[in-house]
Protein backbone atom coordinates (compact mmCIF):
# COMPACT_ATOMS: atom_id res chain seq x y z
CA UNK A 1 0.00 0.00 0.00
CA UNK A 2 1.49 3.07 -1.09
CA UNK A 3 -0.78 5.53 1.15
CA UNK A 4 0.96 3.38 4.21
CA UNK A 5 4.03 3.46 3.24
CA UNK A 6 4.37 7.55 2.25
CA UNK A 7 3.21 7.72 6.03
CA UNK A 8 6.15 5.26 7.28
CA UNK A 9 8.88 7.28 5.45
CA UNK A 10 6.79 10.48 6.48
CA UNK A 11 6.73 11.52 2.95
CA UNK A 12 3.60 14.21 2.14
CA UNK A 13 2.60 14.49 -1.61
CA UNK A 14 3.01 17.74 -2.75
CA UNK A 15 -0.12 19.31 -4.48
CA UNK A 16 -0.80 18.89 -7.97
CA UNK A 17 -1.78 21.24 -10.25
CA UNK A 18 -5.07 19.47 -12.37
CA UNK A 19 -4.95 19.72 -16.63
CA UNK A 20 -5.44 22.91 -17.75
CA UNK A 21 -4.11 22.18 -21.37
CA UNK A 22 -4.63 20.06 -24.24
CA UNK A 23 -2.01 17.97 -22.49
CA UNK A 24 -2.47 16.28 -18.77
CA UNK A 25 -0.25 15.32 -16.52
CA UNK A 26 -1.39 11.94 -16.22
CA UNK A 27 -3.13 9.28 -18.48
CA UNK A 28 -4.63 5.88 -17.92
CA UNK A 29 -4.26 3.45 -20.32
CA UNK A 30 -5.07 0.02 -19.52
CA UNK A 31 -2.84 -1.21 -16.68
CA UNK A 32 -0.48 1.89 -17.51
CA UNK A 33 -0.56 5.15 -15.96
CA UNK A 34 1.58 7.68 -17.64
CA UNK A 35 3.09 10.62 -16.45
CA UNK A 36 3.90 13.66 -18.54
CA UNK A 37 7.31 14.69 -17.57
CA UNK A 38 7.60 16.28 -14.50
CA UNK A 39 9.90 19.82 -13.52
CA UNK A 40 11.09 20.09 -9.84
CA UNK A 41 8.63 22.16 -8.71
CA UNK A 42 8.36 22.76 -4.91
CA UNK A 43 5.20 24.75 -3.24
CA UNK A 44 5.03 26.33 -6.77
CA UNK A 45 8.68 27.13 -7.50
CA UNK A 46 11.52 25.50 -9.63
CA UNK A 47 13.72 24.16 -7.04
CA UNK A 48 17.12 23.92 -8.99
CA UNK A 49 17.66 25.27 -12.54
CA UNK A 50 20.18 26.01 -15.01
CA UNK A 51 22.47 23.41 -16.23
CA UNK A 52 24.70 20.75 -14.02
CA UNK A 53 28.71 20.81 -14.36
CA UNK A 54 31.33 19.28 -12.89
CA UNK A 55 31.05 21.57 -9.44
CA UNK A 56 27.69 21.13 -8.88
CA UNK A 57 26.12 19.45 -5.93
CA UNK A 58 25.00 15.95 -7.04
CA UNK A 59 22.88 15.61 -3.82
CA UNK A 60 20.85 19.10 -4.30
CA UNK A 61 20.54 17.49 -8.24
CA UNK A 62 19.31 14.05 -6.77
CA UNK A 63 16.76 15.87 -4.20
CA UNK A 64 15.59 17.82 -7.65
CA UNK A 65 14.94 14.34 -9.25
CA UNK A 66 13.34 13.21 -5.86
CA UNK A 67 11.25 15.85 -6.03
CA UNK A 68 10.24 15.20 -9.76
CA UNK A 69 9.34 11.65 -8.67
CA UNK A 70 6.99 12.61 -6.08
CA UNK A 71 5.33 15.29 -8.12
CA UNK A 72 4.58 12.37 -10.72
CA UNK A 73 3.09 10.32 -7.81
CA UNK A 74 0.94 13.04 -6.99
CA UNK A 75 0.06 13.27 -10.69
CA UNK A 76 -0.61 9.76 -10.91
CA UNK A 77 -3.75 10.11 -8.32
CA UNK A 78 -5.37 11.97 -10.72
CA UNK A 79 -6.87 9.58 -12.37
CA UNK A 80 -5.99 6.41 -9.82
CA UNK A 81 -6.44 6.03 -6.32
CA UNK A 82 -2.93 5.77 -4.66
CA UNK A 83 -2.93 2.34 -3.41
CA UNK A 84 -4.20 1.29 -6.74
CA UNK A 85 -0.41 1.96 -7.70
CA UNK A 86 1.25 -1.67 -7.82
CA UNK A 87 5.25 0.04 -9.16
CA UNK A 88 6.92 1.57 -11.75
CA UNK A 89 7.54 0.31 -15.17
CA UNK A 90 9.77 2.87 -16.68
CA UNK A 91 11.25 6.88 -16.69
CA UNK A 92 13.34 8.79 -18.52
CA UNK A 93 15.16 11.29 -16.79
CA UNK A 94 16.87 14.44 -18.88
CA UNK A 95 19.08 16.30 -17.01
CA UNK A 96 20.08 19.70 -18.14
CA UNK A 97 24.23 19.49 -18.48
CA UNK A 98 26.81 21.29 -19.89
CA UNK A 99 29.08 19.49 -22.27
CA UNK A 100 31.44 18.31 -19.61
CA UNK A 101 29.11 16.47 -17.22
CA UNK A 102 28.57 12.95 -17.47
CA UNK A 103 26.95 11.70 -14.50
CA UNK A 104 23.34 12.24 -15.62
CA UNK A 105 23.19 8.50 -14.30
CA UNK A 106 24.24 9.29 -10.43
CA UNK A 107 21.87 12.14 -10.57
CA UNK A 108 18.40 9.79 -12.07
CA UNK A 109 18.82 8.05 -9.18
CA UNK A 110 17.22 10.35 -7.22
CA UNK A 111 14.26 9.14 -8.39
CA UNK A 112 14.95 5.69 -9.05
CA UNK A 113 15.77 5.42 -5.68
CA UNK A 114 12.94 6.90 -4.24
CA UNK A 115 10.91 4.48 -6.29
CA UNK A 116 12.17 1.64 -4.60
CA UNK A 117 11.91 2.92 -1.30
CA UNK A 118 7.92 3.49 -1.94
CA UNK A 119 7.26 0.64 -3.31
CA UNK A 120 10.07 -2.26 -2.96
CA UNK A 121 11.13 -4.81 -5.33
CA UNK A 122 8.24 -3.92 -7.66
CA UNK A 123 9.51 -0.52 -7.77
CA UNK A 124 12.16 -1.75 -9.68
CA UNK A 125 11.92 0.17 -13.35
CA UNK A 126 13.63 0.25 -16.84
CA UNK A 127 15.02 3.94 -17.81
CA UNK A 128 16.74 6.23 -20.00
CA UNK A 129 18.92 8.95 -18.08
CA UNK A 130 20.76 11.72 -21.00
CA UNK A 131 22.17 14.94 -20.72
CA UNK A 132 20.61 18.02 -22.82
CA UNK A 133 21.38 21.34 -22.84
CA UNK A 134 18.13 23.06 -22.20
CA UNK A 135 14.81 22.45 -20.24
CA UNK A 136 11.70 24.21 -19.63
CA UNK A 137 11.29 26.76 -17.47
CA UNK A 138 14.90 26.86 -17.13
CA UNK A 139 14.64 23.79 -14.67
CA UNK A 140 17.92 21.43 -14.17
CA UNK A 141 15.83 18.08 -14.12
CA UNK A 142 12.74 16.63 -15.78
CA UNK A 143 11.43 13.21 -15.47
CA UNK A 144 8.75 11.23 -17.49
CA UNK A 145 7.73 8.31 -15.64
CA UNK A 146 5.20 5.22 -16.41
CA UNK A 147 3.54 3.55 -13.59
CA UNK A 148 1.55 0.32 -13.56
CA UNK A 149 -1.70 -0.44 -11.58
CA UNK B 1 -14.35 10.50 -36.84
CA UNK B 2 -11.08 11.94 -37.23
CA UNK B 3 -11.51 11.97 -41.57
CA UNK B 4 -14.60 14.17 -40.91
CA UNK B 5 -13.17 16.33 -38.35
CA UNK B 6 -9.89 17.03 -40.11
CA UNK B 7 -12.44 18.43 -43.16
CA UNK B 8 -14.15 20.60 -40.81
CA UNK B 9 -10.63 22.00 -39.80
CA UNK B 10 -9.77 22.42 -43.64
CA UNK B 11 -6.87 20.09 -42.97
CA UNK B 12 -5.50 17.64 -45.71
CA UNK B 13 -3.41 15.05 -44.54
CA UNK B 14 0.38 15.13 -46.28
CA UNK B 15 1.55 12.37 -48.32
CA UNK B 16 3.87 10.13 -46.23
CA UNK B 17 6.98 8.36 -47.53
CA UNK B 18 6.52 4.47 -46.84
CA UNK B 19 8.94 2.70 -45.03
CA UNK B 20 12.92 2.21 -46.71
CA UNK B 21 14.55 0.81 -43.91
CA UNK B 22 14.85 -0.86 -41.47
CA UNK B 23 12.59 1.59 -39.18
CA UNK B 24 9.39 2.11 -40.12
CA UNK B 25 7.37 5.34 -39.63
CA UNK B 26 4.35 3.81 -37.91
CA UNK B 27 4.06 0.41 -36.19
CA UNK B 28 0.58 -1.21 -34.87
CA UNK B 29 0.85 -3.26 -31.12
CA UNK B 30 -2.06 -3.78 -29.80
CA UNK B 31 -4.03 -1.18 -29.37
CA UNK B 32 -1.38 1.19 -29.64
CA UNK B 33 0.23 2.66 -33.17
CA UNK B 34 3.66 3.48 -32.60
CA UNK B 35 4.97 6.68 -34.77
CA UNK B 36 8.48 7.27 -35.07
CA UNK B 37 10.18 10.66 -34.36
CA UNK B 38 8.83 12.90 -37.27
CA UNK B 39 10.38 15.91 -38.40
CA UNK B 40 9.19 19.39 -39.71
CA UNK B 41 8.77 18.12 -43.62
CA UNK B 42 6.30 20.21 -45.71
CA UNK B 43 6.18 19.57 -49.24
CA UNK B 44 9.65 17.41 -48.83
CA UNK B 45 11.57 20.19 -46.88
CA UNK B 46 12.52 20.94 -43.97
CA UNK B 47 10.04 23.86 -42.71
CA UNK B 48 11.86 25.21 -40.09
CA UNK B 49 15.78 24.43 -39.27
CA UNK B 50 18.35 25.43 -36.36
CA UNK B 51 18.50 26.23 -32.82
CA UNK B 52 15.79 27.80 -31.39
CA UNK B 53 16.44 30.79 -29.49
CA UNK B 54 15.30 34.06 -27.48
CA UNK B 55 14.27 35.65 -30.40
CA UNK B 56 12.54 32.76 -32.05
CA UNK B 57 9.28 33.28 -33.21
CA UNK B 58 7.63 31.17 -30.78
CA UNK B 59 3.80 31.18 -33.61
CA UNK B 60 6.35 29.61 -36.23
CA UNK B 61 8.19 27.01 -33.99
CA UNK B 62 4.14 26.20 -32.94
CA UNK B 63 3.58 25.57 -36.74
CA UNK B 64 6.64 23.28 -37.32
CA UNK B 65 5.21 21.15 -34.28
CA UNK B 66 1.92 20.78 -36.00
CA UNK B 67 3.83 20.01 -39.05
CA UNK B 68 5.04 17.04 -36.84
CA UNK B 69 1.86 15.63 -35.71
CA UNK B 70 0.21 16.11 -39.06
CA UNK B 71 2.94 13.80 -41.03
CA UNK B 72 2.80 11.62 -37.74
CA UNK B 73 -1.32 11.33 -38.18
CA UNK B 74 -0.45 10.73 -41.91
CA UNK B 75 2.21 7.67 -40.96
CA UNK B 76 -0.27 6.40 -39.10
CA UNK B 77 -2.75 5.70 -41.55
CA UNK B 78 0.13 3.47 -43.38
CA UNK B 79 -0.77 0.85 -40.13
CA UNK B 80 -4.39 1.40 -39.29
CA UNK B 81 -7.22 3.28 -41.26
CA UNK B 82 -7.69 7.10 -40.39
CA UNK B 83 -10.68 6.64 -38.20
CA UNK B 84 -9.83 3.45 -36.19
CA UNK B 85 -7.71 6.02 -34.61
CA UNK B 86 -8.99 6.69 -31.08
CA UNK B 87 -6.93 9.45 -29.64
CA UNK B 88 -3.75 10.52 -28.67
CA UNK B 89 -1.92 8.65 -25.69
CA UNK B 90 1.81 10.05 -25.59
CA UNK B 91 4.17 12.97 -27.41
CA UNK B 92 7.97 12.83 -26.71
CA UNK B 93 8.93 16.46 -27.99
CA UNK B 94 12.61 16.99 -29.07
CA UNK B 95 13.26 21.48 -29.53
CA UNK B 96 16.64 22.15 -31.13
CA UNK B 97 17.98 24.90 -28.50
CA UNK B 98 20.55 27.60 -27.43
CA UNK B 99 21.06 26.79 -23.55
CA UNK B 100 19.33 30.21 -23.34
CA UNK B 101 15.78 29.12 -25.02
CA UNK B 102 13.51 27.76 -22.67
CA UNK B 103 9.77 27.95 -23.52
CA UNK B 104 10.34 24.17 -24.86
CA UNK B 105 6.54 23.65 -23.75
CA UNK B 106 4.99 26.67 -25.20
CA UNK B 107 6.45 24.72 -28.62
CA UNK B 108 5.49 21.62 -27.99
CA UNK B 109 1.90 23.29 -27.19
CA UNK B 110 1.83 23.34 -31.57
CA UNK B 111 1.36 19.70 -31.54
CA UNK B 112 -0.81 19.13 -28.13
CA UNK B 113 -3.19 21.66 -29.53
CA UNK B 114 -3.87 20.32 -32.68
CA UNK B 115 -4.38 17.00 -31.01
CA UNK B 116 -7.19 18.13 -28.87
CA UNK B 117 -8.67 20.03 -32.14
CA UNK B 118 -9.16 16.69 -34.14
CA UNK B 119 -9.79 14.33 -31.02
CA UNK B 120 -11.28 16.59 -28.87
CA UNK B 121 -11.47 14.89 -25.38
CA UNK B 122 -9.34 11.80 -26.07
CA UNK B 123 -6.81 13.96 -27.66
CA UNK B 124 -5.49 14.91 -24.26
CA UNK B 125 -2.13 13.29 -23.90
CA UNK B 126 0.35 12.79 -21.66
CA UNK B 127 4.18 14.70 -23.32
CA UNK B 128 7.66 15.74 -22.44
CA UNK B 129 8.98 18.92 -24.02
CA UNK B 130 13.00 19.25 -23.47
CA UNK B 131 15.71 21.39 -25.31
CA UNK B 132 18.45 19.19 -27.73
CA UNK B 133 21.33 21.28 -29.41
CA UNK B 134 20.72 19.12 -32.57
CA UNK B 135 18.57 17.22 -34.68
CA UNK B 136 18.60 14.75 -37.93
CA UNK B 137 19.02 16.76 -41.05
CA UNK B 138 19.14 20.53 -39.39
CA UNK B 139 15.72 20.19 -38.35
CA UNK B 140 14.35 22.59 -35.17
CA UNK B 141 11.67 20.04 -34.05
CA UNK B 142 11.05 16.14 -34.13
CA UNK B 143 8.01 14.77 -31.95
CA UNK B 144 7.19 10.91 -31.67
CA UNK B 145 3.21 10.38 -31.01
CA UNK B 146 1.32 7.03 -29.23
CA UNK B 147 -1.99 7.35 -30.96
CA UNK B 148 -4.31 4.81 -29.29
CA UNK B 149 -6.74 2.61 -31.60
CA UNK C 1 14.40 -18.47 -33.73
CA UNK C 2 16.81 -15.54 -32.08
CA UNK C 3 19.54 -17.91 -30.58
CA UNK C 4 20.08 -19.47 -34.53
CA UNK C 5 19.96 -16.10 -36.16
CA UNK C 6 22.85 -14.95 -33.95
CA UNK C 7 25.12 -17.94 -34.96
CA UNK C 8 24.38 -17.53 -38.44
CA UNK C 9 25.66 -13.87 -38.55
CA UNK C 10 28.52 -15.14 -35.96
CA UNK C 11 27.95 -12.99 -33.38
CA UNK C 12 27.94 -13.65 -29.37
CA UNK C 13 26.29 -12.07 -26.79
CA UNK C 14 28.06 -10.12 -24.85
CA UNK C 15 28.06 -10.81 -20.85
CA UNK C 16 25.27 -8.64 -18.90
CA UNK C 17 25.58 -7.23 -14.97
CA UNK C 18 22.96 -8.08 -13.39
CA UNK C 19 20.67 -5.25 -11.71
CA UNK C 20 22.60 -4.12 -8.91
CA UNK C 21 20.47 -0.66 -8.58
CA UNK C 22 17.08 0.72 -7.96
CA UNK C 23 16.69 0.32 -11.58
CA UNK C 24 17.22 -2.74 -13.77
CA UNK C 25 18.45 -3.66 -17.34
CA UNK C 26 15.63 -5.17 -18.22
CA UNK C 27 12.02 -5.64 -17.00
CA UNK C 28 8.99 -7.83 -18.46
CA UNK C 29 5.67 -6.06 -18.78
CA UNK C 30 2.59 -8.00 -20.68
CA UNK C 31 4.05 -8.96 -23.78
CA UNK C 32 7.26 -5.94 -24.05
CA UNK C 33 10.32 -6.43 -22.73
CA UNK C 34 11.44 -2.80 -21.39
CA UNK C 35 15.20 -2.41 -21.99
CA UNK C 36 17.16 0.27 -20.12
CA UNK C 37 19.56 2.96 -21.63
CA UNK C 38 22.47 1.26 -23.00
CA UNK C 39 25.72 2.48 -23.41
CA UNK C 40 28.13 1.42 -25.74
CA UNK C 41 30.49 -1.05 -23.46
CA UNK C 42 32.36 -3.53 -24.74
CA UNK C 43 34.23 -5.94 -23.01
CA UNK C 44 33.93 -3.60 -19.72
CA UNK C 45 34.82 -0.42 -21.20
CA UNK C 46 32.96 2.38 -23.62
CA UNK C 47 33.54 1.57 -26.89
CA UNK C 48 33.34 4.92 -27.99
CA UNK C 49 33.11 8.54 -26.28
CA UNK C 50 33.44 12.08 -26.93
CA UNK C 51 30.74 13.93 -29.17
CA UNK C 52 30.03 13.69 -32.56
CA UNK C 53 31.13 15.93 -35.19
CA UNK C 54 31.52 16.70 -38.70
CA UNK C 55 34.46 14.90 -39.00
CA UNK C 56 33.63 11.93 -36.65
CA UNK C 57 33.78 8.29 -38.58
CA UNK C 58 30.41 7.40 -39.04
CA UNK C 59 31.09 3.94 -39.90
CA UNK C 60 32.51 3.62 -35.71
CA UNK C 61 29.64 5.81 -34.55
CA UNK C 62 27.14 3.18 -36.03
CA UNK C 63 28.98 0.15 -34.02
CA UNK C 64 29.00 2.11 -31.09
CA UNK C 65 25.14 2.07 -31.40
CA UNK C 66 25.37 -2.13 -32.84
CA UNK C 67 26.82 -2.93 -29.41
CA UNK C 68 24.43 -0.45 -27.82
CA UNK C 69 21.58 -2.85 -29.36
CA UNK C 70 23.60 -5.84 -28.72
CA UNK C 71 24.03 -5.08 -24.75
CA UNK C 72 20.49 -4.83 -24.81
CA UNK C 73 19.88 -8.12 -26.31
CA UNK C 74 22.11 -9.49 -23.92
CA UNK C 75 19.86 -7.86 -20.95
CA UNK C 76 16.59 -8.85 -22.32
CA UNK C 77 17.50 -12.23 -21.71
CA UNK C 78 17.85 -11.58 -17.60
CA UNK C 79 14.05 -11.90 -17.72
CA UNK C 80 12.98 -14.16 -20.64
CA UNK C 81 14.63 -16.49 -22.98
CA UNK C 82 16.32 -15.50 -26.25
CA UNK C 83 13.96 -17.36 -28.29
CA UNK C 84 11.42 -15.77 -26.50
CA UNK C 85 11.86 -12.90 -27.89
CA UNK C 86 9.33 -11.84 -31.41
CA UNK C 87 10.75 -8.24 -32.62
CA UNK C 88 11.38 -4.76 -31.65
CA UNK C 89 8.48 -2.46 -31.23
CA UNK C 90 10.34 0.47 -30.25
CA UNK C 91 13.81 2.51 -30.09
CA UNK C 92 15.15 5.79 -28.53
CA UNK C 93 18.11 6.43 -29.82
CA UNK C 94 20.62 9.68 -28.25
CA UNK C 95 23.83 10.41 -29.66
CA UNK C 96 25.94 13.12 -28.21
CA UNK C 97 26.93 15.57 -30.48
CA UNK C 98 28.45 18.74 -31.43
CA UNK C 99 25.38 21.64 -32.27
CA UNK C 100 26.92 21.09 -36.02
CA UNK C 101 26.56 16.99 -36.21
CA UNK C 102 23.27 16.59 -38.00
CA UNK C 103 23.37 12.91 -39.06
CA UNK C 104 21.99 11.23 -35.72
CA UNK C 105 19.43 9.53 -38.19
CA UNK C 106 22.38 7.16 -40.23
CA UNK C 107 24.39 6.77 -36.31
CA UNK C 108 20.97 5.21 -35.35
CA UNK C 109 20.78 2.40 -38.19
CA UNK C 110 23.62 0.78 -36.49
CA UNK C 111 21.50 -0.14 -34.48
CA UNK C 112 18.49 -0.79 -36.48
CA UNK C 113 20.13 -2.26 -39.44
CA UNK C 114 21.55 -5.33 -36.40
CA UNK C 115 17.69 -4.86 -35.35
CA UNK C 116 16.32 -6.33 -38.85
CA UNK C 117 19.34 -8.79 -39.68
CA UNK C 118 18.62 -10.20 -36.63
CA UNK C 119 14.83 -10.50 -36.40
CA UNK C 120 13.85 -10.17 -40.17
CA UNK C 121 10.60 -8.40 -41.04
CA UNK C 122 9.83 -8.36 -37.04
CA UNK C 123 12.67 -6.41 -36.57
CA UNK C 124 11.40 -3.28 -38.21
CA UNK C 125 10.33 -0.87 -35.45
CA UNK C 126 9.60 3.05 -34.52
CA UNK C 127 12.25 4.58 -33.57
CA UNK C 128 13.29 8.76 -32.50
CA UNK C 129 17.09 9.59 -32.84
CA UNK C 130 17.87 13.24 -31.52
CA UNK C 131 21.35 14.60 -30.69
CA UNK C 132 21.67 15.53 -27.31
CA UNK C 133 24.98 17.63 -25.49
CA UNK C 134 25.96 14.76 -22.46
CA UNK C 135 25.52 11.56 -21.99
CA UNK C 136 26.56 8.98 -18.82
CA UNK C 137 30.42 7.93 -18.88
CA UNK C 138 31.33 10.70 -21.60
CA UNK C 139 29.76 7.49 -23.66
CA UNK C 140 29.00 9.40 -27.37
CA UNK C 141 25.37 6.68 -27.76
CA UNK C 142 22.61 5.96 -25.88
CA UNK C 143 20.21 3.27 -26.64
CA UNK C 144 16.52 2.43 -25.23
CA UNK C 145 14.58 -0.49 -26.67
CA UNK C 146 11.48 -2.13 -26.53
CA UNK C 147 11.58 -5.46 -27.85
CA UNK C 148 8.51 -7.88 -28.18
CA UNK C 149 7.82 -11.18 -26.74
Amino acid sequence: MVSKRLMELDIILPEVNPAVASYVPAKLFGNQVLISGQLPMQVGNIMLDGPLNKNSDLDLARSAMRQCFLNGLAAATLVVDLDALQGVLQMGAFICSTAEFTDQHLVANGASNLAQEIFGKSGQHTRFAVGVNALPLGASVELSIIFQV
